[in-house]
């Protein structure tokens, strides 16, 4: 991703286009999410799809993201680093959570195939964040 | 990491001993730091060094990451994830960041072989968040 003629930012990374971003958010299979918590900053990583432009995944409830507090902004990113060649890119995107719990919903995304990150599914509940935000820069 | 006899979580997450994570911090090169600006949770990657029970990166004045923001406390994520295996581990940490100038310090730390994420070490500053929360869990 080092092509010369791509805009950069401040820093002089090389700032992806949202096709890149979003083909990128379709190839990864864990990111992390940060949100606050007791006033201070968490992440979690986790397994997730892409979906009609939100970020899926599958929490437990009782965790730091249970549905009480899952109605709020997050962050949520991915990143590839490549230590031969130096190389590397993030995508950061933001937006509000929501615990997604109509049947015809949480049905529909069964068909992704997501686990969750703990294994076991038994607790599990539908999460969603609505992406606003997408943004991502290639560095090297 | 499957251990059954090792402690769990609420979750069932297996829990990582202090010195498992204190070995994952000082193995991993490359995590994310997260902290609020401008009202959103960030995450960004960074080459780091787990050194003296802090974790230090470089960065660029001017960036979200600037001088003036650095003293707040900081989420710090590394993770791994086999997706052959299906298991996962992850470390977070807390900490203040604060921007390293004393010029013994950075001379000391100049030896840790860092290069900052971005390649261009030219406008770099040495930053420093010292940890006082570490915890990890081990999941698959």
């Amino acid at each position: 991703m080092g092509a010369m003629e791509r805009p950069t930012d401040h820093r002089g990374s090389e700032v992806l286009s949202r096709e890149e971003c979003d083909r990128l958010l379709d190839s990864a299979q864990v990111g992390r999410v940060a949100f606050l918590y007791a006033g201070d900053p968490h992440i979690l990583p986790i397994n997730y799809r892409f979906h009609q432009g939100a970020i899926i995944f599958r929490t437990t409830v009782g965790s730091k993201m249970d549905a009480a507090e899952m109605h709020r902004r997050f962050a949520f990113e991915i990143d590839g680093w490549d230590a031969d060649s130096g190389s590397g890119w993030s995508v950061l995107a933001h937006g509000m959570g929501e615990a997604v719990t109509d049947p015809e919903e949480t049905a529909a995304l069964e068909g992704l195939g997501l686990v969750s990150w703990a294994g076991d599914e038994s607790e599990d509940m539908w999460f969603r964040i609505a992406l606003d935000d997408i943004t991502g820069r290639g560095v090297g």
